[in-house]
């Protein structure tokens, strides 16, 4: 989805509308606040729905507001949810969530983060009891970018992924991303999921009756498939075969076990095939760069650069950021495309609720 | 190499030395100190040489005693460095190594680094300026093993490994490693390499004269290649595609830049075709998992185990530790029979020296 261009979309115009970033500011915030969202629940969900459009990840984009509402109508999510701030000394920070939505217990755990990174070099956020429609780069990015200060940050989700040599799902999709703060503003930044591809890609080739590549999953009887449905009735397979198995295990104990909340199968458990949204926790990493160089001269970020130059200098080489970025300077001139279906299920959400 | 086990071996009696694990000591503890390494740097090297000889992961046994040796022969590392501890306040603790070996001076940093995640739940370790010719296994196990601590580990090495889609290498083979406390005492650990296969493991093809799996490498115009000799002269390339390169740019920034310390490309520029074993960083960092259950009931490690029951119950699947306990087990009573090749060489090294 995030590799259509404004270009693309362009030749469909009976098909789609086009919105300015205010627009879409003002149609999510519409949204939310018409269907119960708490006005603190529902802005940084509006800002991070916006950075998505504007960065043409739309799966995390206006898109995204279909399944946050969906999730508050079934008795999942609490849209009016108050997270709570907690110093558990040290480098802790934790945010309890109350079965609300990310983006808000981010925000509420965000200054203290930063605060205890600088102080102690290190600092971790364990944000609980919440629910992940966001992206993680959304939250990384202006950690790097505003705050000058890098991390990694994952979590589980629900037990789609079977381990390498495996047949049944125990591991989610769990993301990991990371950020990197660079002189230019644009910080490097990745955000991928541990599984071979995203399940929302096993979705869209089912939905369009399209072969998936061998390696991205296996059917209920453990056997590899290029039929999607038979995958995603089976189980998915990891990205990078047995070494993402390990980093899938790494972020199911760090960020459930360890923090004290939902492992992905027990995500899956406790929704007992209702098909609802992964309910769980969050760790992210914070670290300041400047006090890692503690007795060495020199600026960690300018160094940083040298390896940049010479990625750059690659032919056929792409940051992972790189994309979003270019799509962020066009967007803000011109505005996003919105598929025409999609921005009158988006209108018809908003009246409902009016 | 680790694959081959002890009946294997054990049909080539004629070829073969059997020695006890005291026995891997005595010769082990020989070899360096006959060979200039001081005791101080020497024991903690033959500490790790034994427990890889007992795992059965011989690329990081008595066979790299003879890369330790050669490095201080050719002048780059230095075996009688006496590291330096730092406490960098906050979470932080910085070893100086002053070209010695990475074994000593994780001992220098270890006590702080465990006091100090105790204290804030999270804390770093900044290794800077050491060979790296040991494996990060067998830094984190102990955390685990012995301290309770969950602990991440990460280094750069020389610029062996071309971006997905580039041609040209600019990153190490970037090893990451974790390990999580078990209650059965085996703690769950994880150590590979971020390029996609290790490089010992392209060397032993083109010795043998075997063609590489595609994926491996390109040659020097870029190409996929088949060719052991070919990829070793191109680029080696990352697991897991884009994603593998996301994690090898984060270990570079983080154990490279970050740290003040080398970066792949520098350290191979440093080398500047020599030849000769990486001189870098490291970055490990700590987690005191009681720490982060504020708040909330329950043991981290208990809870754990759930995971590791249902991984445990799907047939084909298996933990990264796994093989390496159970040679553990095995060669505690059997001891480790080590090639006659080598096992000459070592005591010629060990009498050359005296």
């Amino acid at each position: 989805m995030a590799t259509e261009t404004i270009a693309d979309l362009g030749a469909q115009p009976a098909t789609d509308r086009r919105l300015s970033l205010d627009e879409v500011t003002a149609l999510a915030r519409r949204i939310l606040l018409s269907n119960g969202v708490s006005a603190a629940q529902a802005e940084p969900i509006v800002r991070t729905v916006t950075a998505a459009e504007r960065d043409e990840c739309r799966s995390h984009g206006l898109y995204r507001l279909l399944t946050y509402i969906r999730s508050i109508r079934l008795g999942q999510a609490k849209g009016n949810a108050e997270p709570t701030l907690h110093d558990d000394g040290g480098a802790l920070v934790r945010v309890e969530g109350y079965r609300g939505f990310a983006p808000l217990a981010f925000d509420r755990g965000r200054a203290l983060l930063v605060e205890k990174a600088r102080r102690n070099g290190i600092a971790a956020l364990v944000i609980r009891d919440c629910h992940h429609n966001s992206a993680l780069w959304a939250e990384v990015e202006p950690l790097a970018a505003e705050d000058g200060i890098a991390a990694i940050a994952f979590n589980p989700t629900h037990s789609w992924v079977a381990p390498a040599g495996g047949s049944r799902p125990l591991f989610g999709t769990n993301p990991i991303a990371f950020s990197w703060p660079r002189p230019n503003g644009e910080p490097f930044v990745f955000d991928f999921a541990t599984s071979a591809v995203a399940r929302g890609e096993m979705e869209l080739h089912r939905r369009g009756g399209r072969p998936i590549p061998s390696g991205w999953a296996v059917d209920a009887a453990g056997q590899t498939t290029t039929d999607a449905a038979a995958g995603l009735a089976g189980a998915m397979l990891p990205f990078g075969g047995y070494k993402g198995t390990g980093i899938q295990i790494m972020i199911e104990l760090l960020a459930g076990a360890m923090i004290g909340d939902a492992m992905s199968y027990q995500s899956s458990d406790a929704d007992a095939g209702h098909g609802g949204v992964p309910l769980h926790g969050e760790l992210i990493i914070a670290f300041d760069p400047a006090r890692f160089r503690a007795g060495r001269e020199g600026d960690p970020l300018a160094d940083a650069e040298g390896l940049f130059e010479r990625f750059g200098a690659q032919p056929g080489a792409r940051l992972p950021s790189e994309r979003r970025y270019a799509a962020r300077r066009r967007t803000v001139v011109e505005g996003v495309l919105v598929p025409r279906p999609l921005h009158d299920e988006l209108v018809a959400l908003a009246d409902a609720g009016e």
